[in-house]
């Protein structure tokens, strides 16, 4: 499949290219969209080495100026301090409001880079450029940018839309295994979410073989929930499936378990806690775990369900006394369902029991 | 003057209520607008012991459950480390998305509080209870929020505006003369911007004794101005009539002179800059400046033009290779003017210069 172009009709609109050999069009494409500026690239001590000069080379061809800060890379920096250093260096540069940054990176950098875009000046324009297949088919797309506090993941953020994203499918072929499952586990979620043909892909071990046709799957079917609900009022809610209890196993870890991973732990027990509370119209939790184990991911977690659950209330899904959670009733069809903060404990209690 | 209701018909809109001995209401109005939720009061701690338990008690008698979070009083704490104690407190306290935040203070408290109820969790309410003239007229309305950076003022924040303001003038009697004097100079911006009438009550001493009709007038005009152009696109860059200068006034002094205090300053400086390039259509330096000085304000500065000028392009108000300029044409009709950032340091110097 040759590059595809999915269009996402958010305030302000903007286009997700995903393709092969993508990289020399960055600049001609973002100067398209951008205008005459200058470009901050932001990227991570892992992706850096890279794929920077490839990639300010690509942006200066086109005419860009362009000015690169590296973070250190990993979830442990995703914090105030390294958004700190990421704004410090935007001023110290001079950004204006006419100007632009590029996001270069996994998730982390995105999120992080995207909310730093979001408050510098009251907002700047950026794009991004995901590496990981995790930021392709899930953080780049939607304008959720945020850090982490201490009490949490994600807590301190903005919604802002990028002007666009820009995903060179080549760059996949240099992630390690662990960090393709990781990404995974949203392909399998968003085959959940959408329905019997994406998540037959992935129960198939088809993916790796039709990376833009999935991506493009991926991002297709969260720019149509985004689009509906940009804010996260109502079915925007959904894509948390799996990201209740799955935002509560990387914290139990300290954020040693990678994102991806825990969400697919945090699938599998919704999916089976889901089952024994009798919330479920077909079986789903063996299917759920069984593709989960396809690709390499766990489908559930050790951690004590009081810890999990303890984790869990500290999560942006609370909401006074309530908590929402997603619930798969069937493939192609989940559901979001408030139950009392008191009834977690026994909820994620049911997900983790061991399983016949 | 009784107590006022002033609409400000942003997303969302919202009212901003000003008059004598309004405290003992306030838990009732914020109930009224915000329902049953919890509200996290934040202040500082020149504000905190004057005004804290009775703020807190009038919102807990109307059935708010309240958690005090107080920062250290000033400018110079108006940084990252301290919104991310505020972020942080939030996240441990675990208010949830259907809570609220309180901004009880001046303009430092209420620009750093509201930027931090507009990330934390991407964006919960907050109310502004100002408790100075500076933030009663200006910074409590519009949704502009902030925190300085190490390289200028406000060069990272968010545009959220708030649920609601509320304004006990009494609140005003505790000032000191010279922080009654700060706010002044907002005020008499808005003069210069609006027209006659609200510049003659400055110039003939009556806003003392017309606390809440000047406050009511100085709302009022920002809303307008607010509503027409939320995101500072266009018209509402007339409300930083003198604060390129101001700002950089600030800057120069390692953010010693207070706010209001700069911002004259810079109004002086713009306003026979103006005059000295031809840019005025009637004289208007030597009335403005005589209204600052009867307001207890100087009209001038002693830092090196070259300085100012070079503290000046670190601020937002620069895009690309130009700065736009608010320039009092007459008392109630101020334009726009982009300028090359070339041609800023003679603007500044024909400000500076001895006046005659």
């Amino acid at each position: 499949m040759n590059a595809v172009s999915i269009p996402v009709r958010t305030r302000p609109a903007y286009q997700v290219q995903v393709g092969p050999g993508l990289l020399p069009d960055f600049g001609r494409i973002l100067r398209d969209t951008l205008g005459h500026c200058r470009a901050a690239v932001v990227t991570d001590s892992v992706v850096g080495p890279l794929y920077l000069d490839a990639v300010r080379e690509s942006l200066q061809s086109a005419g860009f100026r362009t000015v690169p800060h590296t973070v250190p890379a990993g979830e442990a920096h995703k914090n105030l301090s390294t958004l700190g250093g990421i704004l410090e260096f935007l001023a110290r540069e001079r950004l204006t409001r006419s100007d632009a940054l590029v996001a270069l990176g996994g998730g982390v950098v995105g999120d992080m880079a995207g909310f730093a875009a979001a408050v510098y000046l009251r907002g700047i324009r950026y794009a991004q450029i995901p590496t990981t297949l995790l930021s392709a088919v899930d953080s780049s797309v939607g304008g959720k940018t945020a850090v982490d506090l201490r009490a949490g993941k994600n807590l301190a953020g903005a919604f802002a839309q990028p002007a666009a994203v820009l995903c060179d499918t080549d760059f996949l072929r240099t992630l390690p295994p662990e960090t393709f499952a990781d990404g995974m586990a949203e392909v399998v979620k968003t085959g959940v979410l959408s329905g019997e043909s994406l998540l037959s892909m992935c129960e198939a071990g088809e993916v790796a073989a039709h990376e833009t046709e999935v991506i493009a799957r991926c991002v297709a079917y969260k720019a149509g929930v985004v689009e509906r609900d940009e804010r996260e009022q109502n079915e925007r809610r959904l894509l948390n499936l799996g990201h209740t209890v799955g935002h509560a196993v990387e914290k139990c870890s300290g954020y040693t378990i990678p994102h991806g991973h825990a969400v697919a732990a945090g699938l599998g027990v919704i999916a089976r806690a889901a089952e024994a509370f009798g919330w479920t119209a077909e079986p789903v939790a063996a299917r759920i775990c069984g593709c989960l184990a396809a690709n390499g991911l766990p489908c559930g977690t050790d951690f004590p369900p009081e810890a999990l659950s303890e984790a869990a209330l500290s999560d942006k899904k609370r909401a006074g006394d309530t908590v929402t959670l997603v619930i798969p009733e069937r493939v192609g069809g989940c559901v979001l369902r408030a139950v009392p903060v008191a009834e977690l404990p026994d909820i994620i209690r049911a997900g983790c029991a061991p399983w016949t």
